[in-house]
């Protein structure tokens, strides 16, 4: 097989940068370890950014967001006795919306195959070869067993953090950062009890109430690593919730519903750079992973993925390499910017144990919540810088 | 003796508390272990707030701060390559005006004078009695070597960290976080080479170039705990400050000359509550400690003291105990909000030699200069919210 992409990893950076390619006239061929069924289904991020909205909408894949996607002017943030609205439309002229990485993912696959893109699922043995000659190649067995050769112009590692592409980036400069706690999730069947994301300081630890549709709720609690969801019975969970969110303040009250997911997610930071090695080129969480605090992850893998495809057809349509030796830089600029602002938000979010960074945290929820100069930082970071940043 | 408010301490705070007290028809007497000489030598703080000026001018202390004070619009923000000025008036309406703590204890201890304020200058032995009775009194050895008694309604201690007035609060809730790195200080019989602070992060460590006056540098270098002044010979310390502050960089000079004084300054945060007990009330260093990046120590206290002599007005003129009832949690509000942003400078310019907290503070630094709103955040902070908030 011969193809000018070799994109590896099928998950929202992957076809999008299949399908942003194909729109620049660069052919690319895409191979996936999972079935199309596993990571249609597969349960990720939930907000998009401004920034992330206007570039799908750009490339044609914004129709479903207007119509199922829930339009969020902003969140709320809240410590016991308060809770504040910042409105991001009214402070940084810019939103979000709550449209989940499942819903993106089938959008995706509906465009790839709308157009005939050749992805190969269900792959295993996938290896990257000779990535700094002009004539790299992948090798992999295909889902019916057989030995397969992907010859190639450039290989676009999109495989996430568990995939082969970050490895063969040699003598790469590693930064990470383990947080001592984990995120327990939830999905219900019940109708949210906020119309906007409830991001909740409490003593106990923290807390959010997210939604996924009119009707599911997803709310996770900050727990110790290494809790079993198996532990908590249903009724401790919704208790939980119900005390760090604040049932009963000011007369609002959490729903209860019945739970139909239980996850324990650890949280950490993960930057790795250079994020081009020769023909080989990272974007998403194949080279970064942040804590879900603040929703970056998927949104960074867009923006990745955006600077790349032109990086891309630059080099590959018109030879131009400016964009190719420029994309490792630029894309490290948003990269830590959001990497800053996924660890500000955690650690300023989640209790420690420690009485002095717990006032810390207080005084620094009330100046946010009450100067607009604070709010307006968060709401930037939060709705998203422009791509390009 | 007897008088109404007996002010342990005759720092800032104390005689700014006397100044404002005998405004407000109450009476003082000020106990100082120190003599007047070494308390008015004594090198501190050298900038004054937005808020602290306005204070000192409403009190009638204004008055040479506005001829031999140095107005600053705002600070450079920089690191390797890259000098950023944030121009507070610009961005938050307020400014700051660099006028040692020095001349503020000068202009203190002539305003007491021509009032005829009674203090007591080396002074030993003080011992705080029946605090939460009603009739309170203060024991001490006068200069003299005699034993004395002060009995008053309300004792105040503005007697630092090292007082005994912080001690007589039982049951205190303490607060306190010790930094890993000091500051490394010198006086310099030099012209200062910039006009307005230079905050220098550097792979090296922070530094700083302040100033006292057109003929007078003070700069500081970040250096481990426990570093010896005398280690350090002058060209090394000029050396060192000119690789951190950016010697050369487009241009910029820095200007080396004889140091006159060399110094080592711990750095912590430490914040007791409450800052009353019965009619014993705290105010300034006695009740809170901030590391000095940032410029808060000395603002705070006055803060401290506007709100507190407002307090005692009331009560002892006016019987009227309300603010002196809010006078601890009003005062501890803006206390935390000083302790987070002087814990957020410092932790955001001074290195900690692990590679993923600098990469987090670059990418703070370039978007809090760049970022109106991140800009602006850092300058209402630094140039002071109104007293009161």
């Amino acid at each position: 097989m011969r193809t000018q992409v070799a994109i590896i990893g099928a998950g929202p950076a992957g076809l999008l940068l299949s399908h942003l390619l194909a729109q620049g006239g660069v052919e690319s061929v895409v191979l996936e370890t999972r079935s199309e069924e596993y990571v249609a289904a597969r349960i990720r991020a939930g907000i998009l950014e401004h920034s992330s909205v206007e570039l799908l909408e750009a490339a044609g894949l914004g129709g479903r967001i207007r119509t199922e996607g829930d339009h969020h002017r902003g969140i709320y943030l809240q410590w016991p006795g308060e809770r504040h609205h910042l409105d991001f439309v009214d402070l940084a002229g810019r939103s979000v919306w709550v449209y989940g990485q499942t819903e993106v993912q089938k959008d995706l696959i509906a465009a790839r195959k709308a157009d005939d893109q050749e992805v190969h699922y269900e792959v295993s043995d996938v290896s990257l070869h000779d990535v700094t000659s002009d004539r790299p190649f992948v090798t992999f067995t295909d889902s019916s067993g057989a030995t397969q050769r992907l010859d190639c112009a450039v290989i676009a590692g999109c495989d996430g953090s568990f995939g082969p592409s970050r490895h063969a980036v040699p003598a790469a400069q590693k930064f990470e950062k383990v947080y001592p706690y984990s995120w327990f999730g939830i999905l219900a069947d019940v109708a949210p009890s906020t119309d906007e994301l409830i991001y909740a300081w409490h003593p106990n630890g923290f807390a959010l109430h997210s939604m996924r549709s009119a009707t599911v709720s997803r709310l996770y609690l900050q727990v110790p690593n290494g809790t079993d969801p198996a532990s908590w019975s249903d009724d401790r969970i919704w208790d939980e919730l119900a005390t760090r969110l604040g049932h009963g303040q000011n007369g609002w009250k959490l729903n209860p519903g019945p739970i139909t997911d239980k996850s324990v997610l650890p949280m950490r930071s993960y930057v790795q750079t250079p994020m081009r090695h020769g023909n080989l080129y990272l974007a998403g969480d194949a080279a970064h992973i942040v804590p879900p605090t603040g929703a970056k992850g998927l949104n960074l893998a867009i923006a990745d993925v955006a600077l790349l495809s032109k990086a891309l057809i630059a080099s590959l349509v018109d030879r131009n390499q400016s964009l190719a030796d420029r994309y490792s830089d630029d894309a490290q600029r948003r990269v830590w910017r959001c990497t800053h602002f996924s660890w500000w938000m955690t650690t300023m979010l989640h209790t420690s144990g420690d009485p002095f960074d717990a006032e810390l945290q207080l005084s620094q929820l009330r100046w946010v919540a009450t100067s607009r100069a604070g709010a307006t930082g968060l709401a930037e970071n939060y709705a998203g810088l422009p791509i390009g940043y």
